[in-house]
């Protein structure tokens, strides 16, 4: 962006002092005001605004707070696998930030649910960059175009709760880019959040705040960000060493003394004004930011009903059909119905920690179901207790009532105490009281219907055995009962995919076997094989996989046609609605490449959300762009497109491939040198160097035949991926000595030229 | 050692040329004679000799060699788990060494099994660092007293034959203390060996032989290391950084002109002549140890009968036993037998490479069954052939005679082509016809035997399926076909036990998912969870699990006594045969501990291989030493034995526990000051922190119940592990502001004593 800044306030009217002074907050909540400088509130949600209206407070800023819309936290919002969608849920957001005066609005968070057990995996959207990136680029887009910024989370690696004020997520260069800061990078170059939120962790042993590399050279180096990187909330420790980093905005501030330091580190000379100054700047542009956008949605307010019957659609595009044996779903207009579990009549619409939103109203699902159903017959039961207790009198009932009816309903799960922001999971189990309640209900009556209420992922498999039908409703915000009801009794056809993996068991996630670290250093030792693609790569069988869902009606695809452009991949299939109502089909595409590097079986390159009325059929075109194909080059350290042939295939989930082809793409024009540690054979593969071999072998042409004889190897196969360099030190100096290497080497390099490469690896 | 160089040879007599002359070798396989320094012959091995009489050849040094023993490859070697038996195995190979005037042979190879695609796994032991090293500490020990050097290899984490020249093994600092290094460290410091091989590929990034923080810091500073440090052959791209880094001797030497490279080095000043000296006396002492050995090994010659003898004996005691359902084996002494697979009859002994040997002769299974077994009608059928192409005759005839027989053997596995130094293996497979061919047998005889031949790990789960009794000859040397005959026929009851976990699939491999690396780095993910460590804290069922191993008798374990010394634990328990034959178990002592630094669920601590004869009882005793113990710490970079209650599971297998108990140590007196990244709850467990903490509480007394009540979490749980030094920015300078932290902090570590802590944690 341009510097909006007025003329008011520029950096040089500043005093040394007044500069510190707008660098950290007032307290929890604002920023600073010096020489007139408008101030900045920002508030927790993402889902909702947590609006204090009693200001700070002594208790670490958490007061209470007014009531706003709580609309689906993350993970249900990402199951709706619709960025269009999204960005509709994040104006309204914006709307609601306007109406309490709120400029920027805590979120979204959009780190990788790396493992299952962390403890804020409910506040993200999917162990997928690309689907996190997208439905945050839509998010942030929304809110920001209704006035609000966004201050997009938590930067960077910060994928598990435990110890996240201390511990160094430890990530190679690959994983860390194309992984955890690829989400990052998306929605900074597509949606320009104005803040982007330093996280409490270190990375690679630096702590965010401090890391210079992250915070500067790569997002607004190589990304080009052109807001305010804020901290997140006490994550500072050093606030020189902060500022030098890039990060501008220490928070909360306070009564911490760090801006007197500030002030310090410039008289003394240990801080280059420049580096303030910069930190200012940028300052002085987000309250300008702040202002235009106050100017430009003045008395905004919201209406409490059409927010909630957003929150109510995204609910109910959010809820995944994740088995639906025999039809028992949807439920029909008459007969009786045994809805089971305290979720029904208690429900829980969110997670814990900072983003807990006080609602303006909450659907109950039993009462959502009774108003749009009111020809059957629903009674309501217990069936088991949260916390825990003996409820063997509960369950009889509730197994009783099952018998006799002609569908039971049961709301089984985890409560928000069993995860939070602050804490991990340990397990992912549902109670054991919980399963043994749903398997009696099962056994007493054929046609139940399980609803899983939970902000992690949980253990299906043995849900899914008991019983003909699963729906997963996560948790749905205020609205999630009507949603429920909704889709229950089919006014919703359901269309929402699974965001995340689930796994058989916990010890099956790729990430196992190192979190939650050891002595607070974490090793990301699954490298790129992060949920479905370490699971796929594992051939692991999982409960539910990637991308999964079912409707109430079915979809065909055909006529996959692929074409490569200079741009990527234009993909067009055909999605045929088979069935006898209409849904909405979420169009995945897989991409996978043998050879050259090493990658995972597929990787998700796009997907589309499309309404199919039944007996239609849509034509959908997704456009794969080519950056989106890239691989990170650990050796030339950026962005790569391999040629060769790539596979493309249609899917209805990662583990239901629909229709497959395959398209050739040239690779980037990349310029790799040969060097001493070339192999016989790459240099194979280049005229020159196979004459050079050639003449090696022609002069000491059985060295193989002795080799292979004497010591029983097939010594041409190993032979191949010997570096050049140590034809000589193996040859005790015989082949390739040193004046002839180099030579060789001046005369491979000399040909190559600057050329984009045909085929796989021919850099 | 003290300096053993005569007079004749000091380093001061010799001229720079000679000096570096020294510190290459005069071409494949012995080092030069400046000034009349003896030579050092240093030949390939380690289970034989390969005595090349040719000397050097064009053909990268390998010419044929002259016959020696060939003793049981070391992944049989270590099945033994019997050091006291491997010692003498040591001296054999000494003699032999000695006999053809050879110096140092050039082994034994300790890397640990990490992948089972490593081509060269047959070379190495095991999973398990200290079975790795006692085995290997053993072979030293043996080796050298008959006067040939070891020279320990290839140092350090050369675990993949994969691009072994020029990838980098990246271990984080725990993992490779405790796992890569470790065993090289414990043949270090208890074998002495005359020489180490500083290996071809890189470590974090470094080549081995350029590596000063391993040749010198760790090598030599820390463990002691008194020999030469020789480089793996062609390991060295740069002489001068090799020098450097504590790289004594380049080999092969010859015409490299690595020599004036290190004259010029010297003269221009880039090389320090003092590091140069240190690696010419390295090398004056390692000819003088040399000359001494001649002197004291005059005309050595061996026995080979007596060899052979010994090499039946060492196979005998390494198969293993994996399965024998209703007591198929051993055979009877009559009867009709009916002998399948060309391995019965064309045995395989060894794997291909540089370790390749040409034995004195060969024992043939079919022929040494036959000799032992005069009574027994034996008839031998192919069954299927190596080279994979239809077999369906051979089959046929094969399941007709096993249909007719009494009983069916059938040998099975993989050729030399399959598995070899310089490649590694894809999969884990035994070819499809071989398993197609045992199952047609085990369906037409129900008592089917399978004796399998391989070097690294294969797929079992299937085999074992399939037939009642099954043998793990793996490759077993010249004598392999009379001791697999001794133990089929019950002349040596079997004591062999796995020392590597075979899995169900190749995927369940804890190293699975970053084998065989990316873009040249090979990330070791998996960390400390090696092998069974892994496969154990997965929880991941295997095929068969390390340890496993049974007998023709049964064992019964009673009396665990644990016994708590200064120097570790004394464990003694009483085993008693309580079958009808004479045996031999191998009683292993696992270690597992709750709670502290993240540990696997049970770690290798002590072993004894003891025979008991029938009915009769063995009192053993074990000491763990207390060192055995210690955990890597990373933070302070040190060993460091945790206090607290240790559980000791005495076992036949690592999946087959017999009797455990606890026993409580004192930790190491460590010093680990409060810093402000120490939490709450830290702080809690000492008076003055919980004091302190108290303090805030009692003023700012309900602001956890606020959070808990405002953001629905356990603020109690989450807070306790917040870092001190965040108190004060999370409260925006309410609580523990900076300079009551200082003094917090100052006090809290004046009161802490170093002292011997008590208990888990409490450092």
């Amino acid at each position: 962006m341009s510097h909006l800044t007025t003329a008011r306030h520029s950096v040089d009217a500043l005093t040394l002092e007044d500069k510190a002074a707008l660098t950290s907050g007032a307290a929890y909540w604002v920023t600073k005001e010096p020489a007139g400088v408008p101030v900045v509130t920002m508030e927790d949600g993402p889902h909702g605004v947590r609006h204090q209206s009693a200001g700070d407070t002594p208790h670490m800023g958490i007061a209470p707070s007014e009531p706003a819309t709580c609309f689906p936290p993350a993970v249900a919002v990402a199951q709706t696998w619709d960025p269009e969608l999204v960005e509709r849920l994040g104006e309204a957001l914006g709307r609601e930030a306007r109406s309490f005066d709120t400029d920027v609005l805590l979120g979204p968070g959009v780190n990788i649910k790396r493992d299952p057990r962390c403890g804020r995996n409910f506040e993200y959207f999917s162990e997928d960059p690309l689907l996190s990136g997208q439905i945050g680029s839509a998010w942030v887009t929304g809110l920001q175009r209704s006035g609000a910024g966004a201050s997009l989370k938590h930067f960077a690696a910060n994928n598990q709760e435990l110890d996240r004020m201390r511990s160094s997520s430890d990530i190679d260069e690959r994983p860390l880019r194309e992984i955890y800061l690829r989400t990052f990078e998306r929605v900074v170059r597509e949606a320009k959040p104005w803040t982007v939120m330093a996280s409490y962790n270190k990375l690679n042993g630096t702590p965010a705040t401090e890391n210079h590399w992250l915070l500067t050279e790569v997002l607004r180096g190589e990304w080009g960000f052109d807001g305010a990187v804020v901290s997140d909330w006490g994550a500072v420790g050093d606030r020189v060493r902060a500022l030098r980093a890039g990060t501008d905005l220490q928070m909360p501030g306070g009564d911490l003394g760090a801006d007197a330091e500030v002030v310090a580190a410039i008289e003394d000379g240990s801080l280059d004004p420049a580096v303030l100054d910069q930190s200012v700047q940028r300052m002085l542009d987000l309250a300008e930011r702040a202002e235009q956008a106050r100017i430009a949605h003045p008395d905004t307010t919201f209406d409490e009903a059409e927010h909630h019957a957003l929150a109510r659609e995204v609910a109910g595009r959010a809820i995944v059909l994740l088995k639906n044996d025999e039809q028992v779903l949807p439920l029909g207009g008459t007969g009786t119905v045994a809805v089971v579990g305290p979720f029904a009549t208690s429900p829980r619409i969110q997670g814990g920690g900072s983003s807990r939103v006080i609602p303006t109203r909450t659907d109950v699902p039993f009462d959502e179901l009774r108003a749009l159903a009111p020809d059957v017959d629903l009674r309501a039961f217990e069936g088991y207790r949260h916390d825990g207790t003996d409820a063997a009198d509960l369950r009889q009932q509730a197994v009783e009532a099952a018998k006799l009816a002609d569908t039971a309903v049961v709301f089984l799960g985890l409560t928000a105490a069993d995860e939070a922001e602050g804490t991990d999971r340990t397990h992912i189990n549902v109670p054991a009281e919980q399963i043994q309640l749903l398997r009696a209900v099962a056994a007493a009556q054929p046609k139940t219907v399980a609803v899983l209420i939970h902000g992690g992922v949980i253990a299906l498999a043995e849900i899914a055995e008991s019983v003909p039908a699963v729906l997963d409703a996560t948790i749905l915000g205020q609205a999630g009962g009507g949603a429920i009801a909704d889709v229950l009794l089919g006014r919703v056809n359901p269309s929402g995919r699974l965001a995340e993996t689930a796994p058989v068991r916990l010890e099956d996630a790729p990430s196992y076997l190192t979190y939650p670290g050891d002595q607070l250093h974490v090793r990301y030792g699954e490298g790129i094989f992060v949920g479905y693609r370490g699971y796929d790569h594992l051939r692991r069988e999982v409960a539910f996989p990637f991308g999964h869902g079912l409707s109430y009606t079915q979809f065909e695809y055909a006529d996959l046609q692929l074409v490569a452009t200079p741009d990527g991949i234009r993909v067009e299939v055909a999605v045929r609605n088979t069935g006898s109502v209409d849904g909405r089909e979420v169009i995945q595409l897989y991409v996978s490449k043998e050879g050259g590097v090493q990658r995972p079986p597929m990787e998700l390159r796009g997907y589309r959300s499309v309404g199919i009325k039944a007996g239609e059929t849509a034509h959908v075109t997704i456009t794969i762009p080519r950056q989106d194909l890239a691989y990170w080059d650990i050796g030339l350290h950026r962005w790569v497109v391999e040629g060769g042939e790539y596979g493309i295939h249609a899917a209805a989930s990662s583990r239901d491939i629909r229709r497959s082809g395959t398209v050739r793409l040239d690779g980037d024009a990349v310029r790799r040198p040969f060097t001493e540690e070339s192999t016989v054979a790459e240099l194979l593969r280049d005229p020159i160097g196979a004459a050079a071999i050639a003449d090696i072998m022609g002069r000491n042409g059985n060295t193989q035949s002795v080799a292979s004889q004497e010591l029983g190897i097939d010594a041409n196969k190993s032979g191949m991926r010997i570096p050049i360099g140590r034809l000589r030190t193996l040859s005790a100096g015989r082949y390739l000595p040193k004046a002839q290497l180099t030579d060789l080497l001046q005369r491979l390099n000399a040909s190559r030229v600057e050329s984009a490469q045909k085929g796989n690896r021919n850099f």
